[in-house]
């Protein structure tokens, strides 16, 4: 650890956004503290594969000190942030330390958000961290298991019966799995019930399914899924949700299993900066991605409201890692008393799977889909998995989940969590 | 599935004796219930593994009904067993079920047992299942963790105080796996405390370690030990253990981590048979195996108590496995009218591992210690491995911590369970 003299830079938050902050400034003559509710950095565009059953938790995961273990000015903090003092210049933690910052990093990303209905929250879980994607593949496993028991044939519907609300990229990556699991994986093992007779319905409020997408691709989407066996819904919005089911148009569907993936809201910590938000509670930063008033502190990745063109900034990846290195640059920038930069998203393109040998990709007016789009989008993520061991070993379950439609990973952990 | 005439097997517990009684009976015109509280069978021998964060929980556990797809006189069936009426041959489950049996084979396997000492187990949590193990493996990392964040030196030395209670092969896994990660795998990820300083003793109430081998090996597996940074123990046994540490000799050891490898009980199943039982709980069963006066209820596995040439036959899989096998064969005896055969353990040698290339080998008079011994212990688990996919990554796993000393399921996952 580089001793007293240097700024004191306190990153919240070890995702994308404040992974790539910290590593940015890895020479820099700052000290850095990380702050994280877990102890692991994870790569969220494969967290669906961990709730299907296809990852297990660490393929996807890596702990942040053995991440920046070689990073002599970064000292990892596992604790949880219970507010913010700007005018102090100091975090509180849960556990009742203040720390103290030169700089202030906020990159503690985005939750589920169920516009005003929290009601509906143990009924439809969504899918943010590890522990959401083992309570999720419980809940689908027991489903074919609690189906495989039941004597009434209406239950027993209820069981086979699975809905995911909300069509953007993670909503069609959970239904195009579930379906390919009632329709592949669990063949031949079950006795008393056809695990292919399960429905798989996605239900989009919006007009199409992939709305970030061009439009003849969201249309190529739609269909895949229909080969895949997801009925999709578009147009209609979720008008209630309970453990037996939910109630869309007026009408009930009987549906045992129904995951949310149809809303983020930002991270609450975004409310203890005092700062102007939009309307899903991102924080409105300057254009060097400072708070307005408070050039010390900065908010990076899915917190961060960013307009450009006249249009938001997507909270994807690559925009949270390019948002992370533009933070680190801003801060190096006012070290030396140079004027910050203004940030700039370099748009990478879109991808998006849907399920076995189908995906979406819009690379710079480039659009596949199907077979040829699924391999580019395997490529990318496995490339982009951090640490070596971490690619070899999910490649090695990709490879063989291929050719044996197999999920390594289904095992039940745990009981319920309490509602 | 086989329908009615054919009788009706029920068995219970999808461990080694379960499901290997299970699959013997794959050509037999029986039809087969197989009743688990689990969905997946656990390779048990490597559970230690998982709360040592060196394989994650699909790595050592394959769902049952995977396992069983293509035996259709078997169906699987995920419940917990709450009563067995014996006179009326029936099983009867926790969700209200009743299953009726014309031959019983119960193999539940056993549990932790505290001695009378139940107060002791939310300190002191024991290695049966896949949810234990995560569960120590939280608290082993989390042990790290605040002792980082410590910022008194007597707390933060009783957070790097760990205690094994129990010298037997699982607690020397542990004792030897424990010392590897804070000598080795921790290396340069924290700022404050040095990990290498941590304490791991491995307490053994009898006169030597690994009872179960020859003194000559007990006392290699002792030096072993020692070398890799375990303070042995033995003849003293723990009168305490409380949240904060221990006490043994009168003495108070502060040590926040304390697992329990000390004692097994027989599953509670066991007494609901109406049998005679030994010390453990463990059911006194026949030559045969089957339950003195009810000659179509079969008892296998840990759950059994059975002597021979003087010796009880020790509860290690392949005693499990071969037992399975045997009710199997005494089911199809009695079903042709024939006399049931005479249960003989063959005893196959005995294996422990000790930590990073340390094992002694007992095989028929052939003793082997050391990195000989620790490649033999990896052959033969690998090998053992249910499922190709499995022992591949596995091995992919283990070649790699073996390099790098890393173990790559450090992941921190949900809260503690409640005490």
């Amino acid at each position: 650890m580089i001793p007293g003299p240097h700024p004191h830079v306190i990153v919240v938050g070890g995702g994308f956004a404040g992974l790539w902050a910290t590593r940015a400034l890895s020479r820099d003559h700052v000290r850095i503290t990380l702050v994280d509710r877990s102890n692991h950095h994870l790569f969220q565009p494969l967290l669906y594969q961990v709730a299907t059953a296809g990852l297990s938790a660490p393929d996807i995961a890596a702990p942040l000190r053995h991440i920046l273990r070689r990073q002599d000015n970064v000292e990892v903090r596992l604790g949880e942030v219970s507010g913010i003092d700007a005018s102090a210049r100091c975090v509180h933690l849960a556990d009742g330390d203040v720390l103290h910052y030169d700089h202030l990093v906020l990159a503690s990303g985005a939750t589920h958000a169920y516009f005003g209905h929290d009601a509906w929250a143990p009924h439809a879980p969504g899918l943010k961290s590890l522990d959401d994607a083992i309570d999720i593949r419980r809940r689908v496993l027991m489903a074919f298991e609690r189906a495989e028991a039941a004597d009434d044939p209406a239950e027993r519907a209820s069981w086979l019966s699975f809905a995911v609300v909300g069509g953007g990229p993670t909503g069609v990556e959970l239904a195009g799995t579930l379906a390919e699991i009632a329709r592949h994986t669990l063949k031949d093992e079950f006795r008393r019930i056809d695990p292919s007779e399960a429905r798989v319905r996605l239900v989009e409020a919006g007009p199409r399914v992939l709305s970030s997408f061009p439009e003849s691709l969201s249309a190529k989407a739609h269909r895949q899924l229909g080969k895949l066996g997801v009925e999709v819904a578009t147009g209609r919005a979720v008008e209630a949700i309970d453990a037996a089911g939910y109630v869309i148009g007026g009408e009930r569907v009987p549906a045992r299993t129904v995951l949310w993936a149809a809303g983020v809201a930002a991270s609450p910590l975004g409310a203890m900066l005092d700062a102007p938000r939009d309307r899903a509670g991102r924080v409105q930063v300057e254009a060097d991605l400072s708070v307005p008033g408070r050039p010390e502190v900065f908010v990076a990745g899915d917190l961060a409201s960013v307009q450009q063109d006249g249009k938001s900034v997507p909270g994807v990846a690559p925009a949270a890692k390019q948002m992370g290195a533009h933070v680190a640059r801003a801060i190096r920038a006012r070290l030396a008393g140079r004027p910050t930069p203004a940030f700039r998203y370099r748009d990478m393109g879109n991808l998006a799977t849907i399920g076995r040998m189908a995906a979406v990709v819009d690379v710079h007016g480039l659009r596949l889909s199907g077979l040829l789009a699924w391999w580019f989008w395997l490529c990318v993520h496995v490339m982009f998995l951090i640490g070596f061991r971490n690619r070899l070993i999910v490649l090695i379950n990709w490879v063989w989940a291929y050719w044996s439609y197999q999920r390594h990973a289904r095992i039940i952990l745990g009981r319920p969590r309490a509602p």
